[in-house]
């Protein structure tokens, strides 16, 4: 972290020239006044750019704002929680339209700057007039503060999540505000994964689009509650160049400062999503290092985040080597069994490939703290990748089997 | 399976010139007399053929076996249960080729000709004197009859699984026999999937070899309980012709109904496996067909089989299609969303990629049965592959939560 990047408050609306607002159109329940719909706009031109899933099977909203932002600089975000419009056919693709189109008039831009984004049930298809009716009260809303977006996002999260940072760039201030939610993380039935990132930095559109894979990469794809991919999974970048900074190019001066910071927040939401995903009681931090390859160490490193066993070990405070060696062991990387060490939080559990003589407590005592790290060193090269996970409770299952009741009732 | 195809009691002992036996050690519990070390042997010689876990992290017995067998036909099968002998280093290799040598002494047969095989907790040193000092006593008990083997190498598994049948080939009856564990399933802490077959048949190396792979990658490849693998899966299968067949080579006269029905053995085992896996209460085969490819049918099956998300639907008698065609869509394979239907116990969810008008009751009949099917057709080729899994419940992660304590206090 740079030591000139200072965190403020505000989301999405910290850095000049971006206004946001939220209404409730009933979507999450049509009998209360829920926030369920949120707009970002940015009264001035933006350069932008978006990651979005990697699943085959990509929601309406996924596959229009994709489509929208390969021709046409983004200038607004809108985004309803309660229905993802997934598996909805031809109408979900004209109801993603149709939210597209009414901002589009409303806000008095092209219709292709709309980034249209959509999370919550999927195959139901999307109550489109309850947010065309609302359109005009979001436009009107609109505002400099506020965070209500964040909030309106939404689904089974237990807190709305949002970080903004200033810093100083090429002799000028400029600003980053993002917001996020996940919570069923990559659930296909109640969540998705989706960050809004404003900054008023200038910044050349190669610049923002590499620098928005790199940030991605090293947050939000460094992520795993339950190991499934979201098909609405979205992060949308939009820069105004507000602050007036001589513009940041790739490569160029002021980057690597500006892509410290785009990925500072971005990290601290991907970890944010991942303590607050459904039931989580742990956020862990998977390192591994010594691989043959970086490739490898990535293999590794998931394949130690979403082992089940793993999880559930993590959940009972249990220091257990063993499932951690097995995960280790089937990744697909190339293992000495004989050379691997792992650690709980700097403590050697295990030294080429054998049990150490740490005593249990010691070893139980990181992994009954709420946050820790799981070190992995295959000790073969200098492959290294690390990862953020979570636990895996009986409060997780009970979750999400009896989560189709709930949301079949909601219809 | 063939109408000449007949099941019948006696595990490994079914086919003449085997003999099987157990005794207690002590160590699965040193205050128990509960059995924990079988022994399976042929008086005759034989031909042999193993498959092993493909972890890059494997057992200490697991090595020695697996080079044992490349040299020499294997004439006995030792297997204890409660430690694994994994993460054991150079100790566990001496300890695994004391098992070999201690029951080639007794019985006077070679030492590579006797496989070895551990289950149990991992990274604990094998107490060998334990073993070695029972190795009299299980050579002494060994019969004709009696199904002991199959209850000594279970670990958290409930009930002991064994599968024997009698069929006729080239004009003689010959009978294979089989016994099973699995429970943890693939779990690193305390199982490990391992199957060992008995024939009387007279049978080819070659054509062993190639019957073995393939009934292997019929049964036991296609379940999945957690998505774990192994250090310790085995299958070891020993043929010693004393049915006095006319021996069956490779596509020889024979060969088919011989495969049919070493798969038969091997298939009936494995869903036993999953049916008792740790606190399951479904098992559930996922039939995949028209993916472009067997390769891409077997990455969605498998994508589907571990998906937490989906196996926990299923634990809520919840049939949610939405988990599944999610999972589809990560898999890897071709998919194209707007042709893939879905089915539950042969009841259309979804076509076309969208939700069909079928009543939701008529599906949740289906998904709250205790055996079921999912079908998923991606219409867009030939492919085909299936799988059986289980539903993920609260309970399995509780137990895998408190799996540690346990483990611990035994030591």
């Amino acid at each position: 972290m740079s030591s000139k990047l200072e965190e403020i408050p505000g989301g999405t609306c910290a850095p000049k020239g971006f206004r946001c607002g939220a209404v409730s159109c009933g979507i999450k329940n049509p009998d209360s006044d829920r926030l369920d719909l949120a707009l970002i706009y940015s009264k001035y031109p933006t350069v932008g750019a978006a990651v979005f899933t990697q699943n085959e099977v990509s929601a309406a909203p996924v596959q229009l704002s994709s489509s929208y932002i390969k021709t046409t600089e983004p200038q607004a975000i809108v985004a309803n929680s309660g229905n993802a419009n997934a598996c909805t056919g031809l109408p979900g693709m004209d109801h993603a339209r149709r939210m597209a189109v009414g901002i589009s008039k409303g806000l008095g831009i092209k219709q292709r700057a709309v980034q249209v984004c959509s999370t919550g049930i999927i195959g139901v298809p999307l109550p489109i007039e309850r947010i065309e009716n609302k359109i005009p009260d979001l436009i009107e809303v609109l505002e400099k503060d506020g965070d209500s977006a964040a909030e309106a996002i939404m689904t089974s999260d237990t807190k709305p999540k949002s970080c903004s940072v200033k810093l100083t760039v090429n002799g000028e201030s400029i600003r980053i505000g993002a917001i996020a939610k996940g919570a069923g993380m990559i659930n296909p039935h109640m969540a998705t994964m989706l960050c809004f990132v404003t900054t008023d930095a200038a910044v050349s559109k190669a610049e923002i689009v590499a620098a928005t894979q790199e940030a991605v990469n090293a947050s939000f794809n460094r992520i795993s509650v339950d190991g499934d991919m979201s098909t609405n999974d979205s992060v949308i970048v939009m820069a105004n160049g507000r602050a007036g900074n001589k513009p940041i190019t790739r490569g160029g001066k002021g980057s690597e400062e500006f892509r410290e910071a785009l990925t500072y927040v971005m990290l601290k939401l991907a970890k944010k999503i991942v303590a607050d995903g459904e039931r989580v009681t742990k956020l862990v931090e998977v390192q591994v290092r010594g691989a043959s390859s970086e490739l490898d160490a990535q293999r590794i490193a998931r394949a130690v985040s979403n082992s089940k066993l793993v999880k559930c070990s993590w959940n009972g405070n249990d220091p257990n080597w063993g499932r951690v060696i097995h995960a280790v062991g089937y990744s697909g990387a190339r293992v000495k069994e004989q050379l691997v060490d792992i650690f709980f939080g700097g403590v050697a559990a295990t030294r080429r490939g054998m049990a150490t003589d740490t005593p249990l407590q010691d070893l139980v005592d990181v992994v009954k703290e709420r946050e820790f790290t799981v070190g992995i060193d295959l000790n073969i090269g200098k492959g290294c990748y690390n990862m953020y996970t979570s636990d895996l409770s009986p409060e997780y299952v009970q979750f999400n089997r009896e989560e189709y009741a709930l949301n079949r009732q909601k219809r």
